[in-house]
């Protein structure tokens, strides 16, 4: 096959082309997660050039480039752009096997036109008919976003922020796919920060007019401020969690280590989980309250690095995969919760591949009728964000769940330039279900077929959080 | 390949179609452990329709159900038997890739001739089909048994229970297929459980007609009961644990911990660990003193939906896996048993696919003439019950063992239609072989393939278990 | 395909064939990790017999046996070597889907030129010919080294050991394979061992002739001997950890812990791991100072089987994989150290299959300039090394990391029959770029391709670990 085949990359057999030519890839797009800036939305932004695009912000992109050896000055520092790209370039052709280098020349392919191999040879090429393409119209923020058939964008918003960018987005009738917020009170959960937790409740507290003194006064500046949000269209609250944890406490408790975590005093371990806990349980609650789905992201550690980040800060490629995340408190949380408040329509996203089973079958004790697919386990993410990674997240799904009822693809990312990667999921997905057919074990039925690739890539999405929209 | 394809459904190419007609297919049953009721066998119970079968007590299409949003009083609720296949049939065509997707057709295919896919439109068709053969002999549970040539019934029984359906069995002139007794003695296992504990211990007492006053006492009387169970053809002992702990402690504190589990006071979960391991050693023993075989089903946490489990008691499909079995406490478990009663025949289940490399290679620790794979890595269980889970205890069993020598397929089942599972892990068996004979990894030798093909399927178990048996 | 095709064996299409024939096949082989020993290479060590080769010390072939029901005898027993070898026969056909399996053929049709298969029934045949074949010179160790293109050996040593048969080596102008030393301090490590601890401090004090009274002693010691290896060419330090812990400790309480440590009181499990933390903590520094690679191999539990262990001692085939292994202290200590002495080229293997991704993410925590590929995630190792094993490692740190910086194979062997699993990794690797680039996720480009597999091959190896060869 060739590179990227236009026909059958990714999708293996005739049944998996039909499937994705005849059903998904008409599909609008519904990013229900991602960390692209509203603001650059609104302000229709442009790039400089083809580094700022690619290398401006995108970590996986750093990763690969200090595992070849790069100096940090190409790559995070002050080289100028045109170096770091052809270092960029360099060390894309070593990278063999790695989803960035299938998704770098499917961003050249399907925004640029490009068809060949970046490369040393080839960066001053791809780097003027980038340059070339870059300054025009077709390349806004704006226009990226529409010519991907883009129907919905979720931002990711602290509860602190002021919305201003969503609300002039609305505003502005020059630009219709929806630009809503959701919320991920992080700052008010890592009550541990003893620098920041203090001064982010303070800032709450202004920016709701919410006077905190105690937890239950920051659960209602929250809940108000989720009020807002949900106004502005908001339809999940998503959460960056260790683990799932599960460490009960009574409500006095909470309130002493609230305060204490407050005034910056040091908390033992135990008393952080069970601070978290306690919030979890409210954010739950919230969730039951507007009928917003609850994300919660696990199995990630954060900025290992402790020199880098004294230098670069967070979300700079200094994450890795965190392996403990126990199923019993998982199922343990999940049952206090479907106890007190209710469960809410819940995605759980683990970076840790080895938790696809256990998720599947944890969230197997907790669905319920009436919601299809009321818990879900979330689209392969971060270091999973490839062909193995999700064709194993579906394979594991499919054999403990309902795959059909399967909410899908997200972008979660920070760049206008990546929604190929629903391509790139819709051709897995396509090309797994094309497999399964052919090896007997499904019937080959159009019908039915078809209907799921339209459910997964799209109209699942928009039933399962209750987008404004028509199925397609 | 057509849904199921008669000819090569799992199979992957001509070699493994030639294993699977020429050595797997007619090979009888030995379904070494399964929940069947001995009581059904030997009333000959029959089943007023298709409902009945499937969704009398089957948790695994429960759990399908209840994720496609399905009101529970479909499930397991009062809603006619109609009306809850309906709902079935209306779930199951979303399950693309579930094995339960496959099992259900193939047991329509098998039993009833039924060539179709189920789903709401066929649902009628396939309910009036059903309905008119289960009305015939050729379904009674006898029957069923029968015409999938199953030798060997291994039931799951309590040590309290009374034999008596195995007796009447036997002593049936009319029905040929051995129907013995397997031991469970979870409840003498499960001491943190306050409210039950001592009850069971006093119901032991009554049955065997031994005063239990200590946990010597409780041992003895649990080996009388092992001997009534051996002499009607018990080959095993079954225990469910949550991992397999090592938590050694002296005789003295085990009477101790015993006296007051038993009295209904409360223990540190290191003193239940402590009786368990205590508990668990004794078992080896008793398995070493009849040559039984101990088969040590973790990995799994049950019963995660309190308000569920109020509702509907245990089984209901409310468990997931458990991802916490230390690999040292495992060994550590075996060695001190090797080290005072000595080893006996030890079968290995866990419910977390990630732990396959880590019994295999525990496993090798602990082989010893003159049995042939003394210690065994069983197979792929509950969630597992799937190509990709049977694929993968396979591939590394085979990579880090002899896979020739595994005692291969149990049903692990409450239904009399579940049979047809053996036809799929013989299919899946062959497809694998296969493989590996085209890839070069194994010469084309029919003899020796097929040996391991019909030893897999049956006389391992046979020679295994010590059945009075032919080898086939 | 044949078995062992020559042509396409593991390489799975045309790519593949010819990405293995024109760029792998002839490449030489650095073998930088096994436990080859350097006195047998230097008297030039010849086998009496086809057993003394392959069940002489090879405990993956003796745990095949012992679960194959062999009786010890005919493993590390006194029985005469053609019954052992018998035995060995009729065990290997059970192995279907064993690496064992195919090594073993592969060894005796590169090394012997026997295109058969060996079981019961040929056991006479293959003895025959082994045994005429051994006798002549060709068989000899250092013809097996010169015939299998080994261009340098790094063999495995305690700082205590002498290394006269390196010496030796190094001044013998008749053999210019190079044979240099690797640290391996792992007796200076395991200050838990109190019968052992001791004894070992004393003999390292004599051999360096550096008194020992404190842990910055000891330091002193092994540094200075680390220089002497260093001068003998060595070019890295392995360490064999249960896992990599952080367990941080004042200077003062490590020096505690070392004295009562030494002096053969009982430690704490705590404080054997802020010991061994310093110890590595002092290691990555002695490696910086010598621009060595650190490698780290762990997720291995040694020596489960109290009895046999009683009987044979260590490496007699009772370990096992350990699921302990914390991504979070992973990531610690590696911090830890760059923070200190900086960070040391690392290589990481552990025994786990399910730690290859967290693996490959915390590398990329910790990658930096100027090194490519500073960090590693060592070759598929012991358990894992097969196809099975070297395919999912190959395939997570491909998605992870960049492939083209791996650094490759190693044998981990004890035996001068082993080298070709060089060629089974080449074969398997190129096998995996082949499927790729079929797949469409890479571009047939054989210039690109064939200098990835030439720099995983050897180059990547040379350069690493700085040996004075040219790149080929």
């Amino acid at each position: 096959m060739k590179f990227l085949d236009d026909k059958g990359y990714l999708l293996r057999n005739g049944v998996g082309e039909r499937l994705f030519y005849e059903h998904a890839e008409g599909m609008p797009i519904v990013d229900y997660h991602c960390h692209i800036s509203p603001r650059e939305i609104y302000e229709n932004r442009r790039f400089a050039n083809i580094t700022e695009v690619w290398l401006g912000g995108d970590h996986y992109k750093w990763r690969l480039m200090r595992a070849n050896g790069v100096d940090e000055r190409y790559i995070t520092g002050d080289a100028p752009d045109r170096e770091k790209f052809q270092k960029w370039a360099e060390t894309l052709g070593r990278c063999v096997g790695n989803p960035v280098f299938e998704w770098s020349h499917l961003e050249l392919k399907r925004f640029f036109g490009y068809d060949g191999v970046l490369n040393a040879d080839t960066a001053q090429q791809v780097w003027d008919l980038t340059d070339e393409a870059l300054s025009r119209d077709a390349f806004s923020c704006r226009e990226l976003v529409l010519r991907s058939n883009v129907r919905v964008i979720c931002t990711t918003d602290d509860p602190a922020d002021s919305f201003e960018w969503h609300r002039k987005i609305a505003a502005d009738p020059s630009f219709d796919v929806s630009v809503v917020p959701a919320m991920r009170p992080d700052a008010a959960l890592r009550i541990e920060r003893s620098g920041e937790f203090g001064a982010y409740v303070d800032r709450l507290a202004r920016v709701t007019e919410v006077p905190i003194a105690t937890f239950a006064d920051l659960k209602r500046a929250i809940s108000r401020r989720y009020d807002v949000a949900a106004e502005l269209g908001c339809r999940a609250s998503d959460h960056a969690l260790n683990y799932v944890m599960y460490a009960p406490a009574t409500t006095e408790l909470i309130e002493d280590i609230f305060e204490r975590g407050r005034a910056g005093e040091p908390l033992s371990e135990r008393e952080v989980m069970q601070y978290k806990t306690a919030f979890m349980q409210f954010v739950a609650g919230e969730c039951v309250r507007l009928d917003w789905a609850m994300q919660l992201h696990f199995g990630c550690r954060r900025d290992n690095n402790r020199a880098m980040f004294a230098k670069l800060g967070p979300d700079a490629g200094y994450d890795c995969i965190s392996n403990y995340a126990p199923a019993g408190q998982l199922a343990d949380f999940l049952n206090s919760i479907q106890e007190t408040s209710g469960l809410p329509k819940t995605i759980l996203y683990s970076l840790n591949p080895a938790d696809n089973m256990v998720i599947d079958t944890v969230m197997g004790c907790f669905q319920e009728a009436p919601v299809t697919g009321k818990l879900q386990n979330g689209s392969a993410w971060w270091f999973n964000d490839s062909e193995l990674g999700m064709r194993d997240q579906l394979t594991t799904l499919a054999n403990e769940g309902v795959l059909g009822n399967f909410v899908g693809m997200l972008t979660d990312s920070r760049s206008f330039l990546s929604y190929p990667r629903n391509e790139y999921f819709r051709r897995v997905l396509c090309g797994l279900l094309g497999e399964w057919v052919e090896q007997g074990k499904y019937p080959d039925d159009e019908m039915l077929l078809g209907q799921l690739v339209r459910d997964i890539s799209y109209n699942n999405a928009v039933r399962y959080f209750g987008f404004d929209l028509d199925e397609e």
